[in-house]
């Protein structure tokens, strides 16, 4: 845990830069002083100060109570500065400096870490623009001081911080605090976050980042915080070839980023696009109500703009319900007789403020939500309408958002609106997905919160560099997952007995640990129906295998294909092991319809993974075929999913393909890869 | 052709409508006058004059050269006040009051039609709210007066249109001339883009619609114009039940939306999906210079919003080339020894402008277009990254965008490269996405205008409501489609002699006009090997088919089986013939993957379709299987709709299966319903 007294409430400060005007030490000096900070020492190589504050050669002549280093100095003097630090007492540093890993000085950013250590200092940075506390004026940054308000925001990068608190402001949005974490090598992301956990002048959370070192540990405290509060993040690097981690065969279908989404919504964040959707996400999350279901009324004085908001509720988790009988009653006493008694309700150019106030009255009684609508003119006051809209929010207790435009007095009719917990955004459009969000975090939060997976792991069984078939049968049956009845037949002489006991017509296919793409080499022999075809089935196999290590054959009873699935997992760089399920054949692999998850996955889960997939109304028996049991299905995806947790050592694996009956399901073929 | 003189420049203006301050005859009086209008004259029952325009009682007593009405009185005095307009000899009248079919009184708005015929009069409207042409000062309506400029907008929603204008202005837009027009029972859309195709003033073009009723014009018209200007539309509406149209089987597979999107890509538009995009788009199609290829580079002193705006290229038809070995080496002589030399370029917060300008320079020596990203501090200031921006631009002759954000100075550095001709953007991602549509509206210009069809209209041969088999194949084969050969035996005697010219094994099908799922009511049998086969075959399907007026069967060849797909036509309700293609089995009709145009196509763009189904890699032979003939295919989709173009009597029509081999393809089925 990191002292936050010591960062965001410092008693003593100590500034380590040139401080000639314009340069980067006295502006840290500047802006802790305009904050009101007295106690703030300026230390450098001429002993110079700045304005108030009293420059000293060294941090050790002070004199005064120390709790933080602000550190503008050159990298190289870095490792020294914190070692001076540590000596006269300082326990918070905050380097600024950049030259270290980010410039290709490794060895210096080590140096810097080790001497830290050393001196008992925690520091954030270095290469970091800074951090903001707002409820105590504390802004040793070079960004823009924001509103003081409620969201506190870590970011990677020091600019795109720097743009959401200039940006706050003007979009209605406060902060609490804002942490650049640059570089991260002592205090990164996560002890951030921890932090901000229980930080009570926080009640929303956002993320910056291009990476996350630790998925699971980033998703395991994402997924405690929000329970409490929303946490929302922008992950960009999304299509950088970069940022790609290497994935194989079955994981390449969905891209790393698509990795990130599940991730992010299993630990349930938000994740915004931009920078514009965090602001308005935000500004829905503090402004309005919780959204109890997703009903929403859309009340416009103007046909285009409400069409254009009805257009984004589809696939955004909300719904348009057109009014009941009553609210229909209602609403005729209300509107004149030509007005449409649909969802949008479009009051016409002539809506009064009353007839607003009626109809969302009229309509909150049975959504769960209301967006209002005003286009004005530049001739006419909004604020009548502002207030009519408010007062409706007001007496029905309900959530309702606005978008505002044009007007002799739109921004104090805005103003008015925010003040009055109606938040206002630059579309109808942008209303709609800001209040879906808060909606998604009522439900995400409804739901138990993921935790990293308690899974024994155990040694993988010593394997020839590739596990073969009647291991991998073997590991998949001892975890209790639907295997066919099987013998490994490793000499001629056990062939018949193996076949009489397994019984005709079989199945054979070629062991070898140079022959992973069995069928592509011809060394699945089907249909065998006989001892003589049998022993011809060995021979051929034999022979094709006999420069490639042949280790023997795996027999099996012929099986009615069933509709066949794939089940695979790969090791993603970030999150580990990832479960990913899509039906054979083309579906998963040329139409690119998987679903995938964080491993491990429950039924619920895995179940939820099938319902996402396009071809799921196959599953349930579209076009004539049977409904499939996909009951038994997600319980073998749940199964599979905990083997790579169990196994750290399995690089990839793959049940291709599962066949899948009306009736349970079993495995026709798989393959594990070790490291 | 509308009198554009009277409309935009009119000499004499009569304005009808109460002058009662804060009445809206009273402000657009005041509005003319604001604008330098002098000929201004008020009619009312009262005679009542507004400011400095004298009032009349009639439009009869003003005795001045008069070349515009403004109609804002009651709606049931519009037809009179028209026909007086007329008597006077006015030509032209905007009619902004309401009142008419949009509120249920359809018959006053038929009255005012037929009124207008008979005065000689035309008219913009009703329910509009009125327009703008700011060259020549002109306000006749309550929307905001937006800074002149090169856009001209023609919107369905007054609201809408009055929310850009009020909007254009923050964001560096310009507007022409606006029009709303409303109801437009008389001037509509189309008469209104045809004028601006014509006007110098326009050079760019932007539409608002909520529904377009005469689509194959309206494609017509815009392709026109887009040759010469680009074009912009948001058409809303996109999910809302009511705007859907009844579309058939294979129709609901994409819905009505996509068919607008490829009418309007057809027609050369560029799509918008929000107000914001569109003034996105047009400060990059007014304020930057064309891009005669898609490879950007991106140039920025943070990593963060570099990332979001590399991330925004995927998808958009720009692509980021890492720089050449010589750009590399250029740029080395530039960047400090760690910076990165992959594109976007980062400069670190320590980016000066003289490396912003090599930079760039070094950059665009190799790339299409740039842009550049500069996030600054509130300290620091602005203008001289972009006076070194500006200049590289100007140096280079290439587009060049930016994104600028927190500086001292930040909105004049804005200023400073619009200025000089670089567009700046909210952020680089919508930077991003106005310059892909910068280059596609030049890729877009460079293909030959689409045209409606020039097809003779036929009359469909008679048939009994519904088209039999027989009919359907001739119709088809006289297309130069390919059918099988194939006998209709309309009696048990006639089967053995058609069965011996067709030779055996034979496909019998059922022949009935109330049986239009052969396949699902058992009236298709296959295989038939020999003659009693057949005739117990002809016996069961007459059987079956007794109640349902039973006609005979149809003899086929049996026929391998190719990979099928399906290709259909509907009617759709704006547009017309619209065709449409996908494989068939579970592909259109489970996984959504199809693709469609209005029709007719080409041959070119038959193979356009077929590369955009997400199962194309299996006609060219993925996963084992033969490449597949899409030539023959697309010269078969070109055919096929040629013939609802041909017969405006057909509804719908569908080949289904399609057989595809390595080479040609032959029709297995089809069907076509008439109205």
């Amino acid at each position: 845990m990191i002292d936050a007294q010591a960062f965001f409430q410092p008693r003593g400060v100590a500034v380590f830069g040139s401080m000639s005007p314009g340069k980067l030490g006295a502006i840290l000096v500047g802006r802790l002083l305009e904050g009101g900070y007295s106690q703030v020492y300026a230390v450098n190589p001429k002993g110079r100060g700045f304005a108030a504050a009293p420059g000293f050669s060294s941090v050790s002549e002070i004199g005064q109570p120390l709790d933080l280093a602000l550190i503008a100095a050159p990298a190289v003097a870095a490792p020294a500065i914190i070692r001076d630090c540590g000596a006269v007492g300082i326990r918070a540093a905050v380097i600024i400096s950049s030259g270290f890993s980010e410039a290709r000085q490794p060895l210096l950013e080590e140096e810097l870490k080790q001497a830290a250590a050393e001196a008992g200092v925690r520091y954030i940075g270095p290469n970091c623009s800074g951090l903001i506390n707002t409820r105590f004026n504390l802004y040793p940054t070079l960004e823009a001081a924001p509103p003081s308000g409620s969201l506190s925001l870590v970011s990677q990068s020091g600019a795109m911080g720097g743009l959401i608190c200039d940006l706050a402001g003007p979009a209605g949005v406060g902060i609490a605090k804002f942490i650049s974490f640059g570089n991260g090598s002592d205090i990164n992301e996560l002890d951030l976050l921890d932090y901000l956990k229980g930080d009570d002048e926080t009640r929303i959370v956002a993320v910056y980042a291009e990476h996350l070192g630790e998925g699971r540990r980033f998703m395991d405290i994402v997924s405690q915080i929000s329970r409490e509060k929303p946490v929302i993040v922008i992950k960009s690097g999304r299509t950088a070839a970069g940022q790609r981690a290497a994935l194989s065969h079955t994981g390449s279908l969905a891209g790393a980023d698509e990795v990130y989404t599940q991730a992010l919504a299993t630990a349930g964040a938000l994740r915004a696009d931009s920078v514009a959707q965090l602001l308005d996400m935000t500004k829905a999350l503090s402004h309005s109500k919780p959204l109890t279901g997703g009903r929403l009324a859309i009340i416009t004085n103007s046909g285009g703009p409400g069409v254009m908001a009805a257009d984004s509720v589809e696939g955004n988790g909300l719904v348009l319900p057109e009014p009941s009988e009553a609210a229909q009653a209602a609403l005729g006493r209300i509107l004149p007789a030509h007005a449409g008694l649909a969802n949008p309700i479009d009051l016409t150019v002539e809506g009064s403020p009353r007839q607003y106030r009626d109809a969302l009255l009229a309509m909150l009684a049975e959504t769960d939500a209301a967006l209002a609508i005003y286009i004005g003119t530049p001739y006419l006051a909004a604020l009548p309408y502002a207030e009519a809209i408010a007062e409706a929010a007001a007496v029905s207790g309900k959530p309702v958002a606005a978008h505002f435009a044009v007007g002799a007095d739109i921004d104090s009719a805005g103003a008015y609106l925010e003040a009055a917990g109606c938040p206002c955004f630059e579309s109808g459009e942008r209303a709609v997905l800001a209040l879906s969000r808060r909606r998604r975090y009522e439900q995400m939060r409804q739901a138990p919160p993921w935790r990293p997976p308690l899974i024994k792991e155990q040694q993988l069984p010593p394997y020839p560099g590739y596990i073969l078939e009647p291991q991998v049968m073997d590991m998949l049956a001892e975890q209790g997952l639907p295997t066919l009845p099987r013998r490994f037949v490793q000499k001629r002489a056990q062939l018949a007995q193996a076949a009489a006991e397994l019984g005709y017509p079989l199945a054979i296919k070629v062991v070898s640990p140079n022959i992973i793409h069995k069928s592509d080499m011809g060394g699945v022999k089907l249909g065998i129906a006989d001892l003589p075809a049998a022993e011809q089935a060995y021979d051929e196999l034999q022979a094709m295998a006999a420069e490639l290590d042949f280790r023997g054959v795996m027999l099996y009873p012929m099986q009615n294909p069933g509709q066949e699935l794939i089940i695979g997992f790969i090791r993603d760089p970030q999150f580990g092991p990832v479960i990913m399920c899509g039906l054979g054949g083309v579906y998963a692999e040329i139409m690119r319809d998987v679903a995938l998850r964080v491993a491990p996955v429950d039924e619920t889960a895995a179940l939820a993974m099938l319902g996402e997939l396009r071809a799921w109304p196959l599953l349930q028996g579209a076009r004539g075929g049977p409904a499939l049991d996909v009951a038994a299905v997600a319980g073998l995806i749940s199964r599979f999913s905990h083997i790579p947790c169990m196994y750290p050592q399995l690089r990839e694996g793959e049940i291709n393909p599962l066949f899948v009956y009306r009736e349970g399901a079993v495995i026709a073929d798989a393959r594990l890869l070790g490291e």
